[in-house]
C-alpha cells in the first residue's frame, strides 16, 4: 500500500484476460489498457500480445517492451515498432509445459495411439507389433531453451534424438545438424519430426512438401509422423495434408496453425490422422509469468542487465 | 550343427506362434509340441503359456517349466501342477515395453488427451487449463522390476510417485506404503493409480469400487485415474464402470480384462472416458526371450542357479 508507483505499463493483449495481467501486474505499477490519443508520454512500458499495429507509436516515454509469450514474431509484424528493447518472458514452467507436450505426443505416436483409438471404435482386440524407442529417432528442429529440455526428456526414454540448428550446435547426447547442408541428412535419419524453430523470415514456410518428403518413412514406425509445436507460420497446412494423404507423412499432431483459431472448415480437424489442439502445448500461465516480467522490470530500474531481450536482427 | 541335443522341450502355447518358439529355442534342443500319452518320460523341459490343465502331469523326467510371459497365474491355474521349479521370463524388452506403456498412459491422461480429441471432433478450438507434472501423484501398486522401471521414468518426468506393496520397500524418490495398513493412505495421495501387481489368490479382484473411491478425486486433474496394464484379474470391471458413472473415476486406461480378449458385448469398448488395448503394453517378443531361456537352460545344465524362479508359495 505504502508502495508508490514505479512506473505506468499499457497493456495491449489480444485475446488474453487483460483484467488478471492488471490484478497480476498492478502491484506497484499503474496498469491501463487504452493510450490515449495521439501521443502518451505516460507510458513506461508496454506488456503485449498481438497488439493491433501502430498502438506502440506515438509512446516518447516508452523504455521496454514485453511480450507475454516466448514468442515475439506478432510483436515485429508491427511496421511502426519503437526501437526500445524487446524482452520475452521464457518461464520455467513454460519449458516444463513443452517438454511434457512433446513426450506426450512422441510417445503416442511410438505407441500407435491412433491405431489403437480406431480398434477400440471398431471393437477389435488386435494387436500389433510394437518397437522400442530405442529403434526411434526424433529429430528436433530448434535446439533453444525448449528444444534442449524435451531432447533430454526423451533421450532419458530412450528415444534416439537428432537435432537441427541454422549454425552449429552441441548438446549432450545429441547428433546435431546445422544449415542448409545439413538439413537434408538430419531429415534422412528422423522418423519423427518434432518442429521448435522461431518464427523468422528464414523460417517461414520451412515445414513444407519438399522438406516433409525428406524424412525417413522406411523405418520402425511405419512411416514418417510431424509435430509443429513452434509456431504456425512454420508450415504449409495445404503440404501436410497431401504428404499425408500420398503416404508421405503417416500421422501429424499439430497446435499451432497458420490461421489461428484454426477454421472450422479446415480439413486438419476431421483428419484420422491428425491431432489438433488450440495453441495448447506450453500454456502461458500468467500467474507464473507477471512474477517474472516485475522482476524484469525492477532489474530495468535499478539499472541491471535484463534476461532474454530479443535479437533484432536475428527475430528471435 | 556339431552340437548333440541337449534336451526335450515340450512347448504348449495357448494363442502364441508355437512355430516361431519352435525355430528359436530349437538350436540345441528338440522341441515338440504333443506329449505322448498316458506318460512320456522323454520331456525335460516345457514352455508354457495357458497350458490345458494336466498336459505336465505324467512327465516323470521333467526337471522345469518355463513361463513364455512374466506373468504366471496361468501356471498356477493347472491342479496337477508336477513340483518342479517354475521360471518367468523377464526380458529387459518387456520392462522398456511395459514403462513407455505407462509413461504414454500416465502422460495422455494428464494432459487431458480424453478431453482434447472430442474437442477436436466438434471442432472445438479450447483450451484447458494446463497443471505440470510436478502437481499431479502417480501411485504404483507393485514395485518389482516393472514397477521400479516406470517409477523412475516417471520421476524423471516431473511426476510425483507414491508406491504400495505387500511387504515394506524402499525405492529412492518413491514414496512408498505397505500392507492392508498402508492402502488408504496411500490411495488418499494418489491421482493416478497405476496397477502392476501379480496376480494371486491375495490380488484377485483388489481393483473393486472401495479401492478406487478411495483415490484423491479433489486433484490437479480434476479427478482419479486408473491404469491397469498388470493383470486382468486384479480388477471388478462392473465396479470400474460404476465408479466411472458417479465419478469416482474421471478416466481409466485399461490393457487388461477380466475375460480376454474383451468380450465385443462389453460396455468398456464404447465407454467415452476408458482407453482398451488389447493386452499389448508389454508384448513378448519371442525374439527377444527365447536367448534368455536357452540361456537359463544352459545354467541348469551346467548346475549354476537360475534367475526368476518363481516362488511357489507367494505365487509370483
Amino acid at each position: 500500500m505504502a508502495e508508490r508507483s514505479r512506473g505506468r505499463i499499457l497493456l495491449s493483449l489480444t485475446g488474453q484476460d487483460a483484467g488478471h495481467w492488471a490484478r497480476l501486474l498492478g502491484q506497484g505499477y499503474e496498469v491501463v489498457t487504452e493510450r490515449a490519443w495521439p501521443a502518451d508520454p505516460s507510458i513506461d512500458y508496454a506488456v503485449v500480445w498481438k497488439h493491433p499495429a501502430g498502438v506502440l507509436s506515438g509512446l516518447p516515454g516508452l523504455k521496454l517492451v514485453i511480450s507475454t509469450g516466448a514468442g515475439v514474431d506478432h510483436v515485429f509484424s508491427d511496421p511502426d515498432l519503437p526501437d526500445v528493447p524487446i524482452l520475452r518472458v521464457v518461464a520455467q514452467n513454460l519449458t516444463v509445459h513443452m517438454t511434457e507436450y512433446v513426450v506426450w505426443r512422441v510417445m503416442d505416436h511410438h505407441r500407435q495411439g491412433m491405431t489403437y483409438r480406431a480398434r477400440q471404435a471398431e471393437r477389435n482386440w488386435q494387436e500389433n507389433g510394437q518397437k522400442t524407442a530405442d529403434e526411434v529417432a526424433v529429430g528436433i528442429m530448434g535446439l533453444g531453451q525448449l528444444g534442449r529440455a524435451a531432447a533430454r526428456a526423451l533421450l532419458a526414454l530412450g528415444f534416439r534424438v537428432n537435432g537441427w540448428t541454422r549454425n552449429p550446435r552441441q548438446v549432450a547426447g545429441v547428433t546435431t545438424f546445422h544449415g542448409d547442408a545439413g538439413l537434408k541428412d538430419f531429415l534422412a535419419a528422423t522418423d519423427i519430426l518434432v518442429v521448435l524453430l522461431p518464427h523468422t523470415p528464414a523460417t517461414e514456410g520451412i515445414v513444407d512438401y519438399d522438406l516433409l518428403r525428406g524424412l525417413r518413412r522406411d523405418n520402425a514406425l511405419g512411416g514418417a509422423v510431424l509435430v509443429n509445436a513452434g509456431r504456425g507460420k512454420l508450415q504449409k497446412e495445404a503440404d501436410i495434408l497431401r504428404a499425408l494423404d500420398d503416404g508421405t507423412l503417416k500421422e501429424a499432431s499439430l497446435d499451432v496453425f497458420e490461421e489461428e483459431p484454426l477454421p472450422r472448415a479446415s480439413p486438419l480437424w476431421s483428419h484420422p490422422r491428425v491431432f489438433v489442439t488450440p495453441h495448447a502445448a506450453a500454456t502461458s500461465d500468467p500467474e507464473h509469468l507477471a512474477p517474472l516480467m516485475l522482476e524484469q522490470l525492477a532489474r530495468f530500474e535499478r539499472g541491471e542487465p535484463l534476461a532474454n531481450v530479443v535479437d533484432r536482427k536475428a527475430g528471435y
